[in-house]
């Protein structure tokens, strides 16, 4: 039984954002249509090496791939080593007879496939003249959510906020550099949601910073950054008759922002507009005016990684990537 | 980062029953004692394909590694190709880094680390003059739970039932040549439990098969096959007043044996004696005297695999067994 290895070099020459917001929408459907088995989000907190793993695992009928995504996040990392913060590993499986397809790198797959979830939110729920971003937060996903926005739209301008000085000089360069668009950095929170039409924040805070005098009808806002309970970016108030649409309504209510607006008495869960797999079947309307305050809450799924691995896998095949090892 | 890959030769070659049977005490005794995270198991059923996927996880304080073992069972494999049914995979984490220091085989782990899970309940709760042992199944683990035992007593017979009849001359052929005892190979529930010290069942029936006429006092019956909700074979009435040992209370009371005997109303969770953490630290009796009906239930733990993949990649390290690749 052969099994394919596939580095981050390797999963780097497979990916393209283009077929990985392709592979999500599909993802999406296929969960909304029943075909997919997602178990809950397992999660090991090492707290005394800051430090986290999560698995996250799937089911897809529709390939008939298993998928296992381990993916850990050490906070300490490269400041004390040379290692990147976030590593992940996707174990890919025959859904047939059970034998080991494929072992991944995860590490960029996360990144990606987050960007694309955001993307596909905006084509469904933002402004059709939507063309200023404003960003919190420039890591990774601060990236990723910006390239997938401008596989959707002719995004014009992306105003970033961040405490880190360093981080935002290298977002400006690197988001110019790739998209072409021009990045202003911003120095208060207010100057950054200065005429943005969608909201992007992708930050690990706890405490909310975005408060609800700064959203403006029409705003679309994809919130990113919390993904687990004690996790809060958008003052919950930011709900109250907010159209809200989720990638999973069970996860997002137990560990979304909208667990925040609920626990905050702000929404009940028949407030959720819906799922955004219902949105892209066609069972739920999108945007219908453009005063609307539309929020896409993503806590991120199994089925992302799944649908997104195996094209990377049928990719890496096509193209003669990675090496095999005999596991059996 | 380089990650250390084993196939399930290099694991062969790196595994003892002897080291196995030490780190799997060691392991229980670290859950014991508050030093192991260990989530709740993750099954995926896949029964259009006659087969299940289920994913243990957790962390060990003791060896700051993080052990994620993927094993499937697919029940049409040997029949329709040449897979082998069980099939898994270990990932093993630096839990101070998240680095991934090894992927490796899993298939033989489960067995060897399920075979001294009962050899160890045996030493401390069979009958010091212990020597038949009543082996239901022929598979995989009716053997691993022989070889476990031969290194706790000095065992004379087993005595082994199956209604595969090829499966029961396979048997008897391996188990009188790895260990030199005899086999008697039996044609009936009651013929295999005739002087039977140590009962064991391996079996993945859904329906009780051994009656509480044939348990007789001073016997220790080890409950392996019964290890989700929905499998059964000790008719439940065989708790009552036995003395029930666990490998982990909280997963037997909802998916081993055990379940079944609570839900018959036999016992309750107050009856459980403990488990085999707190017998290993001494903080529990053992067997008190030799009409006793002991009981080990053991659903597996995500410990056990921790630790006996932990073992198998410090020899393969020492010994140079495997082979490197580059994830990152």
């Amino acid at each position: 039984m052969k099994t394919l290895l596939l580095g981050m070099k390797d999963v780097e020459a497979a990916l393209s954002m283009e077929g990985v917001m392709e592979a999500v929408e599909e993802g999406y459907l296929a969960y909304h249509r029943g075909k997919v088995r997602q178990p809950d989000i397992v999660s090991i907190e090492i707290p005394e090496n800051n430090g986290e793993t999560d698995i996250k695992s799937c089911y897809n009928e529709i390939n008939e791939r298993i998928s296992v995504k381990v993916a850990s996040g050490f906070y300490n990392n490269g400041k004390v080593n040379n290692l990147p913060t976030m590593i992940g590993t996707i174990l890919l499986y025959d859904g047939l007879d059970g034998s080991l397809l494929c072992v991944m790198d995860g590490s960029l797959i996360t990144g990606i496939r987050t960007g694309a979830a955001g993307a596909i939110s905006s084509k469904l729920l933002a402004r059709k003249d939507a063309a200023t971003a404003a960003v919190f937060g420039a890591g990774g996903q601060a990236r990723m959510q910006v390239y997938g926005l401008c596989h959707v739209m002719k995004l014009q301008e992306v105003r970033v906020f961040s405490e880190d000085q360093q981080a935002l000089a290298n977002y400006q360069q690197d988001i110019e550099k790739n998209t072409g668009v021009s990045v202003v950095v911003c120095h208060s929170i207010a100057e950054t949601m200065e005429k943005a039409d969608i909201v992007i924040t992708t930050t690990p805070a706890k405490k909310h910073y975005i408060p609800q005098s700064l959203v403006k009808p029409g705003m679309h806002i994809v919130a990113v950054g919390a993904d687990m309970a004690g996790k809060n970016e958008l003052d919950p108030a930011i709900f109250k008759g907010a159209k809200i649409v989720h990638d999973s309504t069970p996860q997002c209510v137990s560990r979304g922002e909208t667990r925040n607006a609920i626990m905050a008495g702000v929404i009940k869960e028949s407030d959720i507009h819906g799922e955004i797999g219902q949105l892209l079947a066609g069972e739920k309307p999108l945007r219908e005016h453009d005063d609307e305050i539309t929020i896409f809450d993503t806590t991120g799924m199994g089925i992302q990684d799944n649908v997104t691995a195996v094209m990377v896998y049928e990719r890496a095949l096509q193209k003669g990537l990675g090496n095999y090892f005999e596991f059996i």
